[in-house]
C-alpha cells in the first residue's frame, strides 16, 4: 500500500520575473497517478531557468519553482507506476519519454508527444493542478521538474533512473545541456576518427559538443566563439582553434573552409544565432559535409542559404536534448562518465548552498563560469 | 600497339543557340591518355541538353555537340586506359569518377574534385583541346560526352562499364535523369517500408524517385505538380495521391502534414522551383522526416525557413546525380533494370531516327512525353 501525505519543505519561489527567489516552506502534494515525489540532491542552473525566470516577452507563470538540472532520489511512487522505487537514484529531465507514443515508438526521434518540453505549462498532466502550494495557494511548476526545492512530484515518464554509484554532485549536470551538446555530437553529427569539427559558441553546450568531438576522435576541433573570454577554457574541452568572427573582414565560413581544404567534415551550432546557423552550414565541406543545429533561436529568425548549398550534398540537421531517449540513453550517459570517458568535472565551476541559489544567478548574468553546483543541503 | 586514326563521322552540330541541330560529316580525333572513342548507338535528349543549347543568360560554346544520356560500344582506347577495351558496353556519364580525389575516396561523396560536372567547358581535360573539327574548326564538346555523334571521345572516368546482356535501347536513359531520382530516393532519402513519401515534380526524374520509392516499399507515395496533365502517367510509377498545390488556399506542406498525421517520412523534390524546395522541408515529420533536393535552382533563389522547423529533428539533404558513383555504382543500377526490380520502359515514351533528332527537342519543348530515344544508325 502506498500512504500519501502532504509534507512542507523549502523551495526557492520565483514570485515575480526577474526577481530573487524566496526560499519559502512549500506544501509539496503525494505523487498522483504516473508521478514520483523525488527528493533533490544536488541542481544547476541553466540559461533557461534564468530566461524564463527574466520572462520578457512572455505570458508570465508566476509563482514559479525553477530548476531542470538535478540529481535526487525517489521518496515515493504514485499509482501505476513500476519502474521505479523509493531509494532509485535519478535524473529529473526537461522532457519526458512515454515510451507508447510514434515518436518513442520510433529509432530516431525523442520529441514524446505527450511529455515534450513545455515552458508554458505550470501544471501537472494528469489532473492539470500544481503539486505545490502555500497556504492552498498554487505555486507552479517549471518544464515539469522545479528542482529548486527539497522535493519535488515529477511524471515518471521525465525521470531517469540511474546508477546508485554514480556520485549525485558530478552527474545532475547531465540532465540538461552537456547532454545536449555532447549528443549533438555523437549521436547526431558523428564524426569520424580524425575529423575536422567546427563547435559555433563555447558555452556549456558547445563545449559538451566539442567534448563529444573529441571523445569520438576528431583530430581537428576549431571553437569559433564572439567572446575571447571563452578561448581559454575551451583549450580544456579539446578545442585546438580558436576563431572570432569579429577579427576577420569576411564570412566566418569562408575562412574555416580556407583553414580546412574546402569545408569540415562536421559542424555543431550551439548559439542560438541564427547567422552562426548559416555559418555552420555554410563551413561544412561539399559532398559530405553535415551540420547539426543545437541552439534555440528568437522568434522572427530565418535560416536561409543558397540552395546550391544543399544540393552539393551537405547535410543541415536539428537536434532536441542531443537526440537523446530521456528514460532510455541518460543512464549510459552517467556510465561514460562513469567509465572516465566523459569528463564532467570540468563543466563545474562554481558551487553554492541552497540558501545562497540567487549567487548562481547573479554568476550566471556575469557570465562567469560553466555550472554551478546548488546543495540542497546547505 | 594502339593504333590511332581520325575518323570522319556524322553529327548532329548546333552551331547557333536555340537553332535547329544539323547533321554534319565531323572529325572524330583518336582517344588521347585516359580517354575512349565510344560508337553510340541510342541517346535520348534530357532538359539539360535544352537548357544549354537554348543558352539564355549563359557564356554562348557553339558550335557545340550536345547530348549526355546514351549507350555504346568501346572502339578504342588512349594510352593508360586498362579498365576498358573495345567492345565493351558502356554508358557515357556527365559527371566523372577519377578513384583517385577526397570525394572519390569518400564513401560519402560522388562529386569528385577532378570530373565533376562542368557545363562550360567545350573540350578535353588532357590537352584543353576538343576531339571534333569540321575542316580544322574545333566543335566544342558538352559535358564531356556529346552523345548526339556516332562516334564521341569521353574521359575514361566519365564512362561506366555495363552488363554486355543489357538493351542499348533501353538502359541508355540511365546515365542521367532517371537514376538521379532513384539514387535521390534510394541512396539519399532511404525509405523504409511502409512508409509515407512526397515526392515534388513528376517529370522524368520525379517519377524516377517515385519509382525508387515503390521498390524501397513505401506505402503512400504523394506526387505533388502544379501541372495536372503529370498525374495520369504517375500513376503507373506508384504514385498512390496527387496534389495540386494551386487546388488550395494554404501552403502545400500544411495540406500534407494534415493528411499525414503530422508530416510525411521522407520528401524529394525534383522541380528546380524554390517554393517546392522549401515546402518539400516543412512538409516532413518532425522527429525523423527527411527532405531531400534534386532540383537545380536558379541563380539567385534562397532556401528559407524557420530554424525551428530545423530543430525540431528534421533532415535537410542535397543529392548530385542520386549520390550513385558512375564508374562503382551505375553497374548496379543497370542490374536493378536487368533483375526486373527496376522499370525502364514506362520511361521511354517516344523514339526517333537520328535524322530526326529535332523531333525531340520539339517534344520536349511542348512538354510530350518523358523520354525520346533517337538511334544512331537510323
Ligand atoms: N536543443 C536543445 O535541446 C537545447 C538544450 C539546451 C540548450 N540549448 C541551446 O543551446 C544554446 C547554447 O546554450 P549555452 O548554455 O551553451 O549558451 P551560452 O550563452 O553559454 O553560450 C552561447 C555562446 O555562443 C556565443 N555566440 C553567440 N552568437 C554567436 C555567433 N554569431 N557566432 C559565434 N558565437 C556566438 C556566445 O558568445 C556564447 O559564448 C542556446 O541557444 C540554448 O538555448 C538547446
Ligand atoms: N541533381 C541532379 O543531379 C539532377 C540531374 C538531372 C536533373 N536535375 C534537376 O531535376 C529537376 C527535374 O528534372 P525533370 O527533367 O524531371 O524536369 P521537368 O521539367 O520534366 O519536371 C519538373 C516538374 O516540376 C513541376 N513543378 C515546377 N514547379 C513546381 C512547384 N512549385 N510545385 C510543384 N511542382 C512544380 C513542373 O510542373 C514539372 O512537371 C530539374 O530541376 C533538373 O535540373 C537534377
Ligand atoms: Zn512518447
Ligand atoms: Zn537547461
Ligand atoms: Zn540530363
Ligand atoms: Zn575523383
Amino acid at each position: 500500500m502506498i500512504v500519501c501525505i502532504v509534507r512542507n519543505f523549502a523551495a526557492a519561489v520565483a514570485w515575480e520575473a526577474g526577481k530573487p527567489l524566496v526560499i519559502e516552506e512549500v506544501e509539496v502534494a503525494p505523487p498522483q497517478a504516473m508521478e514520483v515525489r523525488v527528493k533533490i540532491l544536488f541542481t544547476s542552473l541553466c540559461h533557461t531557468d534564468v530566461y524564463f525566470w527574466e520572462a520578457k516577452g512572455q505570458t508570465p507563470v508566476f509563482p514559479r519553482i525553477f530548476g531542470h538540472e538535478a540529481a535526487g532520489i525517489v521518496e515515493s511512487v504514485g499509482e501505476g507506476v513500476t519502474e521505479l522505487k523509493p531509494g532509485d537514484h535519478v535524473l529529473p529531465v526537461f522532457t519526458g519519454e512515454c515510451k507508447e507514443c510514434r515518436h518513442c515508438k520510433s529509432e530516431e526521434s525523442n520529441m514524446c508527444d505527450l511529455l515534450r518540453i513545455n515552458t508554458e505549462r505550470g501544471v501537472m498532466l494528469n489532473d492539470g493542478k500544481s503539486r505545490f502550494s502555500i497556504n492552498g495557494k498554487p505555486i507552479y511548476h517549471f518544464v515539469g521538474t522545479s528542482t529548486f526545492s527539497e522535493y519535488t512530484v515529477i511524471h515518471v515518464g521525465c525521470v531517469a533512473k540511474i546508477n546508485p554509484e554514480a556520485p549525485l554532485d558530478k552527474v545532475c549536470v547531465l540532465s540538461c545541456g552537456i547532454s545536449t551538446g555532447l549528443g549533438a555530437t555523437i549521436n547526431v553529427a558523428k564524426p569520424g576518427k580524425g575529423s575536422t569539427v567546427a563547435i559555433f559558441g563555447l558555452g556549456a553546450v558547445g563545449l559538451a559538443a566539442a567534448e563529444g568531438a573529441r571523445i569520438a576522435g576528431a583530430s581537428r576541433i576549431i571553437g569559433i566563439d564572439l567572446n575571447p573570454n571563452r578561448f581559454e577554457d575551451a583549450k580544456k574541452f579539446g578545442v585546438t582553434e580558436f576563431l572570432n568572427p569579429k577579427d576577420y573582414d569576411k564570412p566566418i565560413q569562408q575562412v574555416i573552409a580556407e583553414m580546412t581544404d574546402g569545408g569540415v567534415d562536421r559542424s555543431v551550432e550551439c548559439t542560438g544565432n541564427f547567422n552562426a546557423m548559416i555559418s555552420a552550414f555554410e563551413c561544412v565541406h561539399d559532398g559530405w559535409g553535415v551540420a547539426v543545429l543545437v541552439g534555440v533561436p528568437s522568434r522572427d529568425d530565418a535560416f536561409k542559404t543558397h540552395p546550391m548549398n544543399v544540393l552539393n550534398e551537405r547535410t543541415l540537421k536539428g537536434t532536441f536534448f542531443g537526440n537523446f531517449k530521456p528514460r532510455t540513453d541518460l543512464p549510459s550517459v552517467v556510465e561514460m562518465y562513469m567509465n572516465k570517458e566523459l569528463e564532467v568535472e570540468k563543466f563545474i565551476t562554481h558551487q553554492v548552498t541552497f540558501s545562497e541559489i540567487n549567487k548562481a544567478f547573479d554568476l550566471m548574468l556575469s557570465g562567469a563560469g560553466l555550472r554551478c553546483i546548488i546543495r540542497m543541503d546547505g
